[in-house]
């Protein structure tokens, strides 16, 4: 049975109750310098402090996130050893002082964006997600209690965390506004989407640009995020979803999740936002970016309907160009917004969608489609960097 | 008393039936080209057409977009002969086929952002205004319905029209998608306010940024329309009201509208946003750029709280410089929107705001800082352009 199988009891690991308290050893992906191929070595991880979660990682994904640390664009990222990974899912090892929400068994997917819940961002009743505590921080590589981190290789060197995650390894210890319980009978192998891409993509329809029935929609770049904003638009009733990507295999996919209409931008004599309000008749409701690229996110832009037309802005920018907006085009009625993890508050938000999923309502076949052994992290990597995977599963 | 002065009956103006189906000769303000003095002289002004309303101009004040216009700041506004003009009150003289919700002697004012009431812009529940038909163009100069202007030189030379109004003319001829009706127990000489100044500011602090009670904002730039922004803010009942100006001379005005706290950018050894966040323990709710300056507009924008603050662009920002934000800056969860005419629809709308200034509601002391006859109108521009005057209202 999957579930079953998913707690991965039988294969090799030890059980929570000889573990508990102890330091455990055990496999981690670890990434050594910029660019260099990730070594699945043997680490050290402490136990759960005040507040903190240790988990048993069983599944782990990888995403563009995890590749752009791991090359280390940002020089301020530029921080290892460090155990990237941050879409997975797991089982509770043992839980730190205090932690009252979560025990041992608990099935749970780690947040990269916590809820602290006692903070005035995760307090305020405007939909946000900046939680005062664990918000996002590419830049952050130790806990939040005392600044220390809890991997360490095997000679005691400190091996440092990444967005509050790290989950390249068969243990991680989190803090626990960074787990959340989930049914325990949902697919822990899926529920690995949730952790990022599905939850960014959803969130930025239901929660972000909240999109109504019957509107349409444009998304630019279908890959797994994307891909998440055609699903939120489909599970909303929207009646046009096109889809923009220079590569075309990714329509296949695209048309199966229920985009309705496809541009390629190499095969156009005109600019994409102009065969958008072309087709759509002025231009679309809304559009999301997804590519993180700032032409695209012009033409993503203009090609929403002048009065009302929305654009949230998904894709990681890296570029030192601003916007490429002039203050009077917002007077055009066209408004642009950030978002971060769909604007879900993961804890609050997240079991519910476990459940919209574990129904059927929301549809997450496609976007799994390559699984392998952790052994073959590097492999991942490369699946991603050459556009041939949306999301490839590595089983710990 | 005073509502029958308005009417100006007794001035020297024909009565209307006398006038109707007929050219009337009157005195107008007339712009030969850009800077040159207006010349107030005699002009001819046509019947209305089908579907426009002849108005007898009684009140008309001088805002900075009249004064960009007359400058031709922008190559493509510099049609001359115009009359220029855009806030202002008066009575209908005539109206012409078709047009059933205004008659003669109706007490108005004059919309430059229209409402036709049929597009799909008019019928969109998402507020905004930017109706199809009518929406604010500086560049249009002629009539919707023949492409055509209504006013001629004696000579029979046409004199063209200036943001769908006018005003700078003893008699105008407007689509009836541009006139409001108001109460005739207004005071018509304060309601020139509502044609922009004050529906514009009112309108970004109700409608664009829909501010609850107890929330703090940020106005930058304390003309007319910062005045009126304040003046929203404390019908609200927004708890902090911070104004930032250059002149310390507003801040006498802003107090006594409302304002609770001003800061003088010249006389901090910090930037702007630095001085709010200290003073607001992380930023204010909402901020509002009345100045019309990039630079401005970015310490407007990083003065909000991150999580939930929106900033609202009123300024007119004629440099080609673009946006100075960072695509990455909005995952901050700081927002921000343009508002043209406070997002109102005018003939839905304002009746409503006229009673909210009759019932002393709204408070429009203050805003009018001078008044002069009609054959001053160049000194009414230079007391403007010299900063010395927030509204002078011309009497025709």
């Amino acid at each position: 049975m999957d579930i079953l199988e998913n707690h991965g009891l039988g294969n090799g690991f030890s059980h929570p109750s000889e573990t508990k308290g102890k330091v455990i050893t055990c496999k981690a992906a670890v990434a050594w310098g910029p660019g260099l191929p990730l070594v699945v070595e043997e680490i050290c991880v402490e136990p759960p402090h005040k507040m903190e979660v240790r988990i048993k990682i069983l599944f782990t994904s990888v995403c563009h996130t995890d590749i752009s640390a791991w090359k280390g664009e940002n020089e301020a990222q530029r921080v290892y050893p460090r155990i990237l990974g941050h879409e997975a899912s797991g089982v509770v090892e043992s839980v730190g002082e205090g932690v009252e929400d979560l025990k041992e068994g608990d099935h749970v997917i780690p947040i990269f964006n916590g809820e602290c819940g006692e903070c005035i961002y995760c307090k305020s009743g405007k939909t946000n997600n900046m939680c005062g505590k664990f918000r996002v921080n590419p830049f952050k590589s130790v806990m939040e209690n005392d600044g220390k981190t809890r991997f360490f290789t095997k000679e005691g060197k400190p091996i440092y965390h990444f967005l509050n995650t790290s989950t390249f390894s068969q243990y991680t210890v989190i803090d626990s506004g960074c787990v959340v319980k989930i049914h325990p009978q949902a697919s822990l192998k899926s529920m690995t989407l949730l952790s990022c891409c599905l939850s960014t993509g959803l969130g930025a329809v239901w929660n972000t640009a909240n999109v109504e029935a019957g509107s349409s929609i444009a998304v630019f770049g279908l890959g797994a995020v994307g891909l998440a904003v055609v699903e939120g638009a489909r599970t909303r009733g929207v009646s046009k979803i096109i889809g923009v990507d220079i590569n075309p295999e990714k329509f296949i996919k695209g048309k199966a999740v229920g985009m309705t209409d496809s541009i390629n931008p190499r095969e156009l004599k005109m600019s994409v936002h102009e065969k958008i309000r072309e087709i759509t008749g002025g231009g679309v409701d809304y559009s999301f970016e997804c590519a993180g690229n700032v032409d695209v996110l012009r033409e993503a832009f203009l090609s929403t309907h002048d009065g009302w037309g929305l654009t949230v802005v998904l894709g990681i920018h890296p570029t030192p160009r601003l916007l490429p907006l002039h203050p009077m085009e917002l007077f055009d009625g066209r408004n642009i917004v950030g978002s971060v993890f769909g604007g879900i508050k993961g804890k609050s938000q997240l079991p519910h969608i476990v459940h919209e999923c574990m129904s059927g309502a929301i549809k997450l076949d496609g976007f799994i489609t390559h699984e392998l052994p952790f052994s073959k992290i590097n492999e991942a990597f490369q699946l991603l960097i050459d556009g041939k995977s949306l999301r490839c599963v590595l089983h710990l």
